[in-house]
This record gives C-alpha cells, structure tokens and sequence, in this order.
C-alpha cells in the first residue's frame, strides 16, 4: 500500500499546501483508493496524480471542520460525472449525512452510485472484512475528531513447493487451489492443510491516521507499533501552549507519541501556512529531536508503507 | 470596472479550466469586488490574483448547480480567517442560503461578519444604489437560473472652471461643494444648480452576467446595448440539438443573441473540457461568423469594460 498526500495545509489553503486530503492506495491490495478526508480541491489536486475516482471505495472524514469536508460534494459529483458507478462506503461523524445530502440535494446533483453513510457513535472497529480491519479512537480537538488505525491482516506464506512434490502432489491446478483454501480433498482421497505446505505468514502492515487533536499520551495503545503514523503539527515544537488553546499539536508533542507508541516512522502534516518554506527544516528538527524517523510531508508527496 | 475570470470551465474542473466564478472589479468606483458564482475553488484561484477576499461586497449566483456554487463555505470561511470584517450581500436563488447555512453550521465554521441572504423570487431591479442598478431575468436551464444586467450609473460631467469664473465663483472648497450637491447656496446668498456648470455627464458601463441557459431571443431586450454580455456556450455551433437536450447554448446561439441586441461585446465562458486547447479557433469561429467582436475567455484573463 501507498500514501498519498493530497493536501497538507492547515485551516486554508496557500499556494504551497492545499487543505486536508490523503489517499491511501490499495490498488494491489483491493484494486481501489480510500480517502480519508476530502478538503476543498481535492478532486483537483487528483487531476494531477494518477488516481482515478471511480476507485474511491471508501472516504474516512475524520472531523466536519470545512478544511477536511469541504471538497466532498464536488468530488462525489465529478466521480458520477467521470463514469463512477460502484458504491461509495463514507465514515464520519455525526452530521457527515447531512451536510452531503444538503449538498448535492441542494445543487440537484444526481448520482449514478449509491453512498453508504457510516455515522461513527463509538470508538472500536469500524470496518473489518479478509484482508483489513479499521479501528477507530476518539481524539481531543473541541468537535468531535477520530484517528483511524488501518490494519492490514498477515497474509498466508507463499506455498512450498518441495514441500508439496515430497508429499506426491505435482504442480498443477491443484496448486491453485490449495492456495485459496484452507483445507482441500485431493484427488486420491487424502484431506490436506494448507498450513502445512506454507512457509511464514506474510506480516500485514498498520498505517494510523489521525484527525486534528491535542497530544495525549492515551493515544499510544492506539497507535503502538504502527508501521506508520500520520499526525497533524499544527504548530512548532516552542508552541506547545498555543496548540493546547487551539486543541492542536505541536511537531515535538506528534513525534512524543510516536516515540512513546514506538512506531517505525512519523509523517507529519497539516502545517500551518505561517511557516514558510524556509522553516521547515526547524519544524522538522523538533520532532526529529525526540523521534528520529519523521518527515514532513509535502503534497503531492508518495509514501510506500 | 474591470471583469476578471477566475473559471471558465463547465461542469467539472480540468487543468486548463476551473469551474465558474466571475469577479466584477469595482476598486475604483466602490472600493469592492463583486463576485458572480463561486465553484469549487475559486478561493483557490484567488491566491493567484491581487483580489482580496475582505472587498468581496456582493456575490451573485446564477443557478444552484455545483460548479456554480460549491466553493461558497470555503471562501466564506477564509474570508472571515484572513480578516474580513463587513457585511456580505448574497444574492441567488432559492436554496442558496440553506446551503450556506448548513454548511457553514455543520462545519462549525464562525464568521466575524455578517452575510445578508436574498433569495430570488422575481424578476425586476434586484439591487439599486446612487451608482449601480442591478437587473435579474429569468433563464432557461431546467433548474432555477438568472441573467444579471449591472448598469452603471452616468457620472455627473466635469466642472467647468470657466463657466464658474464667470459667474464670479473662484476655485477654493466651494468647487468640492458644488460637486457633490445638486444645489448649493453661496456665501453671497445667490442659489446655484450644478448642472449649469459641469460638462456632459460620462456615460455608465452595462455588464450583463448569464447563467446557464439555453438560447433565446427573448433574452434580447433584456440584454440591448450593453457594453458587453457574458454568455455561456457549452456546445459549438454545430451542437444546437445537444445544447437543447442539455438546456445550454452553442457558440453561434450566444452570438445570435449578441447580435440581436446590439452588445458592444460578447465574451464566451463555461467551456467544456470536451474542447482541447485546439479546439478554440474553431469555437470561436461559430460565433465570430455571427458576431465578430466576440472572445472565448480563459481563467485568470481581465477585461477591462
């Protein structure tokens, strides 16, 4: 899976950073795109990438202020207009439903595909089928905020094949079959296991996503042992009061969470447009201070998990 | 005043077209931009002018469709962020205010100013000042959508130096009175008419704004003599079934009815992104055979009126 950073930007747009949009790719996992949050101009900056709408199968908001939703209705209508027709399975709090169906009621938008609203009310697993499972956390923000914790699940070894010849099975169809299932009849009779035949589980990967909020320290049973966490730094690592006031983090305070959950690698986000350029290094250097593993993103910018 | 185009694109956004949105430059007569439509972005093509969201006075919207409005909460909420204190009007059809309210509300985004709705209910004078008289006519587009006609008032002539030495007023704080009042009582206690001492009034500019809308010669009245029409021509000539289909208007229609009403100049705009960059000789020839003084407008071009 990849990431894909849509906008970076915190509260408003600038020429460098738009507001708030990440993709994660699952195009060889899932042959699809889930969203989490969709900014205004998020269906322009995808003009710019290889990302194609129809593939959006799942869109997590991770809070309602306007920097994180307001780019929905126009992507939910560009995706119908573009051909979209399979169904779009949308996470958010509270008044999501609403202010998307206000929307497109609103501007007599017609959709060739259905949305599934998923209001979240509680904390625990959003979503879990074969291959994922998304767990959801409250967070401190003043509304209500979710970080999202996407887990991949270990997929099966990669069958063996001496393992296979020595217990008399050829390579044929059969293989294909013993591969898709956990326990198969052969042929002569016998009842084999998968399990038996399958060198060491493939480990799933866990990218954490979280929304805007105050650092907490009850953050780091959610977020342990991610492969990656994505975490807002709203502000510089000297600004840790001014974060509190505004219910946001600082650089230091995301890579303190980071450290504590002990993660292999921070990537922050949602920077405000005070600092230039020029500063990013500096805002880079406190977090990096306590977490060494960390990068501030930029948009456009494409992270391999 | 000056136009100046921040989209030109139909329908959905491309990377040559932005979705709709119109700035009537009004600095010099007003000391405040008037906006007509506001799709998704326009804020974001605003980082690339010189217009500040803080004079945005009145913004009008021709129809509720979403490339015509879906950038509303985005820029009304930046504007209050970087400043913007005064009223906003808000003129446009029925359904507009619901959208910016629940928007806004569900976003939980507060502004420190004010916007005053008018939702539009009838045809006539829409707006009326010392300046500008603001006209609204229905269109023809399936959905709720208007034609504005914003003419600027004739400017009272120059004074007359001469006229005033002979009649024995020497140039002092008394000329400033006199422009500025019909009647003024001098200090000798003769009574004076202005008009007896300035030039020939400057006669006002007329701007007329279109909504979507299909082609019709009824529009021509409404339409006469302006100074320049800006006219919607989704379709080339050669298209005037599907424009009828679609409830818009081909190049050579919106000429038609230039013609028709003898505009000074027609400025076609919501082009589809159907049309590549080497489709626009050709556009323009199908309404340039009908009437020649005619542009096909791109983002981010001025007109100057």
């Amino acid at each position: 899976m990849e990431l894909f950073f849509l906008g970076t930007g915190a509260g408003v747009p600038s020429k460098q950073r738009n507001v708030s949009s990440i993709a994660l790719k699952l195009l060889q996992e899932r042959g699809s795109v889930w969203l989490f949050d969709c900014g205004e101009s998020t269906q322009h900056q995808i003009l710019h990438t290889h990302i194609k709408p129809g593939k959006i199968e799942k869109i997590f908001i991770t809070h309602l202020h306007g920097d994180h939703i307001f780019g929905l209705p126009g992507l939910l209508g560009s995706r119908s207009f573009q051909g979209g027709e399979s169904t779009v399975e949308l996470y958010g709090p509270p008044g999501i439903k609403e202010f998307v169906q206000t929307s497109l009621a609103i501007s007599q938008t017609h959709l060739k595909y259905n949305i599934h609203f998923h209001e979240i009310n509680e904390e625990g697993i959003l979503f879990e089928d074969e291959q994922f499972r998304v767990k959801v956390r409250r967070l401190d923000h003043g509304v209500s905020s979710y970080g999202y914790r996407i887990e991949e699940k270990d997929k099966i070894g990669e069958l063996q094949p001496d393992k296979l010849k020595s217990a008399g099975i050829e390579p044929g169809p059969l293989y294909k079959q013993i591969k898709e299932n956990p326990k198969v009849t052969l042929p002569d009779g016998r009842m084999i296991h998968r399990e038996e035949f399958t060198g060491p589980p493939k480990k799933g990967k866990t990218v954490c996503i979280f929304g805007d909020t105050r650092y907490s320290k009850a953050y780091a049973e959610f977020v342990e042992h991610a492969d990656v966490l994505i975490h807002e730094a709203t502000f510089g690592a000297e600004d840790e009061q001014l974060a509190y006031e505004y219910y946001h983090s600082s650089t230091k305070q995301a890579a303190t969470l980071a450290a504590e959950a002990k993660v292999g690698r921070l990537l922050l986000t949602h920077i405000s447009s005070r600092y230039l350029e020029e500063d990013i290094p500096q805002l880079l250097e406190g977090a990096a201070n306590v977490f060494p593993n960390t990068t501030i993103v930029n948009d456009f910018d494409q992270v391999n998990v």
